[in-house]
């Protein structure tokens, strides 16, 4: 299976791209000619890296008939110092908040996703550390 | 330098970031519980990929003073069969439109980006064989 996106040049640093018939535009700061009208390209890498872990682990509670009122996967991811500059550690932090949450079943979706499913994450793991953990709020 | 973005679960499989203060929504296919109310985020990897270069070889090419009528990043990835399912193969597709296009130079731009600043293609080289070319329209 394969996938394609397009991406296209629109002005000054800003790209509009085409994924799965939805747009998603990427722009830079101002002070690097940009507008700012989009995100920068490098942490929407962690953004699919969190959308990916978040959906495995939404579905497998969903399998594991667990409820939760919030759930939010934030990641954080530090950058080399030199070029090219590429996150080298990534941590990544699975929120949850709701009445007697199961810990155990929480701990097995996360880990699934992270040892089996999550795509994303095995292909970052081959650059970066990464490091999870749960927190209930 | 860190990074950080927060991923919102909303409602199906869909999530909503939250990246340099710009939002992204990602979601699933109605057949795997979501409403395709935005992109999947595997291919969102992908975006990422081509952003990141993208940017790098506009950068380049105005430092150079060339310039061009349009531009487009177009990229590829090949998943495995097997979970996790990851791009395995990804294929960059750099392709310009514009009169007298100086070819050694779109080439130079292109292999800085590749060999020296795109963090996103150091990082996915790391799992995935990428490979490149250019095409004038």
């Amino acid at each position: 299976m394969e996938h394609t996106i397009i991406c296209q040049y629109t002005e000054g640093m800003a790209f509009e791209a085409d994924v799965n018939e939805h747009t998603v535009v990427m722009d830079s700061e101002t002070e690097f000619g940009g507008r700012d009208s989009g995100p920068r390209p490098k942490p929407l890498l962690l953004v699919s890296l969190a959308g990916c872990t978040g959906m495995d682990v939404v579905a497998l509670l969903e399998k594991m008939r667990v409820s939760y009122a919030d759930f939010k996967v934030e990641v954080s991811g530090t950058l080399t110092e030199e070029h090219p500059k590429y996150y080298h550690k990534i941590h990544i932090i699975y929120r949850f908040q709701g009445d007697d949450l199961p810990l155990d079943k929480l701990e097995k979706a996360v880990q699934l996703s992270q040892e089996k499913y999550c795509g994303v994450s095995a292909m970052l793991s081959k650059a970066a550390q990464i490091s999870h953990e749960i927190v209930l709020d």
